[in-house]
This record gives C-alpha cells, structure tokens and sequence, in this order.
C-alpha cells in the first residue's frame, strides 16, 4: 500500500521541475485544485502583467501601443514560446481565437490543400464542437463527412484513398485515453490523407511530438494545462511540409495578410503559418497568456512528461487501493503513455447519470476541485508544474471518506451539481 | 472665429452626458487624446473587473467559475447592453470574436440564406480586411465576388438581380465618409440582396438605427469608441427577420448549439443569433468589456450623436479657422449626419506621403495622440463621453504652432513615424 510517507518522498524526489511551483499563485486555503483540464493554475505574473497593459497600454498609450509594443507580434512570440512544449519549431505555432475555430481554418486549409480529394473523416465519439467544426465545413463547401466510432475503425475509413484530412482528438475527454499521435499520423499518409489533431487535453500535460510525429497540423486550447487563464486564445500549428503551400486560409484577414500595413486591396497569404492570422489580437487576454508563455519557455518537455507520470500513476494506485472498495474503479487506462492529462474514475452502481455530478459536487465542497462527464466519469486532473504527490494523497482520502460515510448522497449535492 | 470662452461655453452648455466622463480613468497628464478610432478611453472599473476575474474566478474558484458565475452568458448579456447604442434589440446583438471572423461569419450565413444566388458586392477601397474576408468567402464556396470603386456604383451592380449580399463599411476609416444606412440598405432590398454593415468608425460614436434601417446584418469592433479595451471582442448584428432561418453557420462550434451542454454528437443551430457563437468565450478580455457595457446601458443613444456632433463640428470649425491658412483642409465632409467617428484633416502640398506620418508624431510628441493613414490623412477622433470642447482647443493650438514653426519637419518626426 502506498503511504503518506511514500508522497512526500515522492516529492522529494521529483526536484527537476519543483522551483515552477513558486511562479504560479496559491489557490484557496486548503484547496487541492484537480481541474486543470478545465482552468489551469494562475501564474504569479499573470496579474502584473494585465495591469501593465491595462495601465500603461490603455489607459496612458492608447493607440500609440499598436506601434510601440509587442502586441501585434505576440500571436506568433506566444506561439513561438509554447513551441517547445508541443515539440514543434517556434515558427510554426500561433497563438490565436478559440480551438473551434482553429478547427475550422485547419479543415478547410486541410481540404484545399487536398483538392479534390473531398472526404472529412471524424470520430463520432470525439469533443462535439469538434464535430460540429467538421459537419459545417464539409457542410458550406459541398464536401463529404465520413464518421468513424472510433480511432480503430480509421483504416477501413482510409480504404478507399479519398480521405482529404483526418481530424482526430488525441485523448478522449471522457476517459482519457490518449490515442498513437505518431502511429496513427503515419497510417493516414500511407493513403494520402493529411491529419488535424486536437492536443486540448494533452499539451502542457504530457509530451507530445508534433514535427517529429510528422503530423500536419493541431490546435489546442489555452486555457487547460497551458495556464494562459479562462477562455485564454488557442494555439495552431502546421507542419513545416505545408510553409510553402499557396493555398488561402479560409478565414483571412489583415493579420494574415503577407504586408498588412500596406493596406492593398487584394488578399495575398501572409509566409507559413502566419496566413492562419486574421482579426485583432486579444491584447488584454494576451498579457495573462505571456506570463504562462514565459513559464513554458523554460520547461523541459521530457521532465513535464515524467513528472506528469508520476503524479498520475500516484494518483490510480491510492484511488484503487483506498477506494476500489468501495465501489470507485479507475476507467482510464493504466498505461501512462495512453492516457491525457487527467485520469477519468468510473462510480459503479451509479443509480443514474445524476449520481457522478453528485459525488463530483460533494468532492468540490469537500476542498477537492475536480469535475465531471455525464454518465459516469469523474475527472481528476493534476498540473504537472503545480499539483504535489501529497495533495493527491489527501483528495484521495476526502473521497474515501466520502464513500465510505455515504455523505456523497445527500441530495442537497444532486440539487447543487450542474 | 471661435474662441476659447467659446469651447467653454460648449462644454458648459452640453451637461446631458457630463456626468460619463468619471467614469473613464484619466490619461496622462497634459495629454490630448483624439485616438478613440483606435483604441477608446478606458472606464474606470474595468481594472477592477479585469482583477476580480483573475484573483477571483482564475486563482480561487478555477473551475467552478464556468458554472457558477456568468461567464458563459457574457457574448449574450454585453450584446445586449451594447444594443441601445446600435439602435438594437437586445436579444439580437452579441460580443464575440473579431470584426473579420464576425464578416466571415454574415457573409456566409447570408450566401446561405439567399442560395442559389451567389454574387457578393464590395467596395474596392473598404477596410482591406473586409475584402479579405468577402474575397476568401467567395473562393471556399465558388461564388463570385462584384466590385465596386464606391457605394454611387452599388445601383449598377445590382442591376442584374442576382447578389446575395452587399457587404458596405458605413463609414470610411481614412476620409470618415458617412453613407446612407437606411438608403442603401433599401436600395439593396429592392434587387432581392441582403445587406452587411460594418460599423467600426460609427458604433459608440454617432447614433446608428440597426433595425429601424431594415439593416439585416451588422459587425463592428469593440476596442475604438465603444472602449471594450486593446483588442477587445467585436460584435455582431443580425436582424429579427432572420432569427428563424434553418441556416447553418459556417463556423459552428458548441456554444452555437441549440443544447451545449447535452454534449450531443451532431450539430443543430441555436435560436437566432446565438448560432454565430463558436468557441470558449475569452473570460478576460470579457471583464474589461464589461466595465464599458455597463456604461453603455445607460447612454441615450440620441444624446450620444448630439454631443459628437457639438465636439467634431466644433473642431472642423477650429481647424478652418486656425490652420486653413496653414495648409491644411477638411477632407471629410461638413455635414455631421456625413461623417463617421473621426474627422480627417488633409496636408496640402506633402512632399510626399511620409509627410503626413511625420505630422501625426510630431502631434503626438506635442501631447496630442492622433493617428495617420498613406497618403494624406490626419485622423483626429475625439470620444463622445470624455472628450470636451476645450481640449479640441488646444489640440489645435498645438497643431497650429507645429505647423507655424515647422517644427514638424524636423528628420526625427518622420523617422520616429509608423
């Protein structure tokens, strides 16, 4: 059995990533904070940062900032900061508007580099607004939408060689499992298709290899693991292979033009991935993203990746060994390497689907901040960079204690869960 | 030739919105501010929403703060308190993403609507963006862009009976022309065509009657006069007429959904204008709106036009009188009801178009921020609720003296330009 002991000494022993923690601001008293796949922690920096925009930038410059700062750039510095991180080049990532919408410039940038080849293959289990991205866009250009229940079924769906783009999701929301980024790249080029993949709930968790995958083109969210604050912009990237592409971006615009501020009337791709620009940079939510940005500049992908293992792997041992009992069973698999950054837990004998935002309600009343996915996954999700091993030792006893006391059921908790 | 007793005079006399002004935090000091075309005043509270978002709903309630605060409301509650000031009802309007992506959004939601008719007619000398966006729409879907030189060509260019969409800026971002809303969307719906405002240089300036002008759809950006902050979420109109089309958006996303939350796998359009929302709304950016929205609630939209009206006829005037001699003319026209946010002045006789760069810096190192565009356009853009007569003033004075003393062609003025 895994001790308290055992968790400190855990900590004591991953040091390689330990002097993070001071740069990003505590949490509530008595908080353990497991929702990073939802809203990850607040760098220290972060406010100063704001308040320096906000102050110096807009209320004192005003428009001379446009000219005398950064903030036109930092689509592409934030981009080029978080680049390492994500295993690929620094000129190839932009910081910029949401994940959706990310989907939507890389499945028609996908499917005009693809032409005619026409045919959009998604999972039908994937996040939905992943989907719905993909339905739209085959939908306003006439092109095609091949759905696969799942990452086993894509060679068949490759079979017929018309598959333009492949937008897959590289760990599964729910349970976490993370699907071969590598493997599953290289089976969708033997057929010609090109892949996009979403790393929403994998980046600033664990490694990920974009360019040495040979993977075309991924987005992913800001917000999660990456720690650039809430509704923080998302992230892009294209493979070097595609630089020299001349196809338009569907969704241009001034930033992605290839001489902006030469206001000429007709649209021309801006080199690379800078053509995937297109309005006004969010400059206030940019200062939050930049104290992250700094952060992640620093960060060795490889210890992130280990101590991510680590806390996860902590974390399935205690939950199994203290609660598998009574009744909690661990539905991500135990493998790190197949698992995203939280790890998804399985209530048996849940009445309804009602029952695991009940428990989830009552863990985060408890001082555990997780969260939940009807019908039955309760989502645990450490940040490598923050969360400690005792921590995980300690949610894990609040949820035993609430399993065994049977507190969880009180229907004030049902009634309080959304 | 009026005075400086004059402008006070003014100020005294215009007292219906003086009481806005306290709410705006002050610039720095013996600094004129004629920039709200770029970028607007900012409220005094919106540091403070801007620090209760981070310290609050990031750093302590992480998480939670998606379902228990109103973050997820936002696009839908600051569209609703901008829309008095765009003459708007207020379930039509919402804050979303950027001016461009928002074009990208109408323009296709209107080739959909108005299918098989496929011609989208724009301006060559629009914003440049705004042909970007009408020029890549056209060229995902097959459909055929019409150019006009102006909106005097728009009768010939929908002679022919089939555009789908006419997108028109209502006021131009260098000479601050004004058109005719109500005029030219009539003369649009007479040939069957649709008709895309964008309203940038107008909104939060001068009163504009969305849906009192038949104006089916509308965008605009949110950081100029409506003082959302540096770079702050546009937004976008769309008429009650077109609340219950069955149309699809191009960019759907899961906060488009008629249900988000019930995670379904296939998308299905949200009630009116709600589809147009894609991505995670960005929480930041939101506070710092919101601190302006809640001045916007309260601002009679006819007062509003008034006193912009007061302030750039009284700096035309100013101008005229002080600094016509000097060289300088009005190149946008007299008539208030013709003119847009700013007033654009034009140096005659520039040696060539690094002059009119040269002026501006040499203004704005005189503590007078205004902003040029090539060839010979001075932009000045006073904000209708913080700016007073007696600034316009001394602006003037300034410009008068650089321009009497020749000072402005000084090398480092033009060298310093951007």
């Amino acid at each position: 059995m895994l001790t308290r002991a055992d968790c400190l000494s855990l900590d004591a022993s991953h040091q390689r990533l330990a002097a993070f923690a001071a740069r990003f601001a505590p949490g509530a008293p008595d908080t353990i904070y497991l929702d990073a796949n939802s809203v990850g922690p607040m760098p220290v920096a972060a406010a100063e940062r704001v308040m320096q925009v906000l102050d110096q930038g807009w209320r004192v410059s005003r428009r001379r900032s446009w000219n005398e700062t950064d903030w036109l750039d930092q689509p592409r510095t934030l981009g080029a900061a978080l680049a390492p991180v994500l295993g690929a080049a620094p000129g190839d990532v932009l910081v910029a508007d949401t994940t959706t919408l990310n989907q939507h410039k890389l499945l028609h940038f996908a499917l005009s580099i693809q032409a005619p080849r026409n045919v959009v293959v998604v999972e039908h289990e994937v996040f939905p607004s992943n989907r719905y991205a993909a339905q739209a866009a085959v939908a306003l250009r006439g092109a095609c939408l091949r759905d696969v229940g799942d990452a086993t079924g894509l060679s068949q769906a490759l079979a017929p060689g018309d598959v333009a783009v492949v937008a897959l999701s590289l760990v599964d929301y729910r349970s976490s499992v993370r699907l071969d980024l590598r493997g599953l790249t290289a089976l969708a080029h033997t057929q010609g298709a090109l892949v996009l993949w979403d790393l929403s709930h994998a980046a600033g968790a664990v490694e990920v290899a974009l360019e040495a995958s040979g993977v075309d083109f991924a987005v992913g969210c800001g917000y999660k693991y990456l720690c650039g604050g809430p509704g923080a912009p998302a992230w892009l990237y294209v493979h070097p292979r595609h630089r020299e592409s001349g196809a338009w971006p569907a969704l241009a615009g001034w930033m992605g033009h290839a001489d902006t501020f030469s206001f000429r009337p007709d649209y021309e791709p801006a080199a690379g991935v800078l053509r995937h620009l297109s309005g006004t940079p969010p400059v206030i939510a940019h200062a939050a993203m930049a104290a992250a940005a700094e952060i992640w500049r620093e960060v060795d992908p490889q210890a992130l990746n280990d101590r991510h293992g680590s806390l996860t792997d902590t974390l399935i041992r205690l939950v199994e060994e203290q609660c598998g009992p009574l009744g909690i069973s661990v539905a991500s698999p135990l493998a790190h390497a197949q698992r995203g950054g939280h790890v998804a837990l399985r209530l048996e004998h849940a009445a309804d689907d009602g029952d695991v935002g009940a428990l989830a309600q009552a863990l985060v009343e408890a001082g555990v901040v997780v969260s939940s996915r009807k019908p039955d996954a309760l989502r645990l999700a450490p940040h490598p960079l923050v969360t400690r091993h005792l921590e995980l030792w300690e949610a894990v006893a609040r949820l035993r204690e609430l399993l065994q006391s049977g507190r969880w059921r009180d229907p004030r908790y049902r009634r309080a869960a959304v």
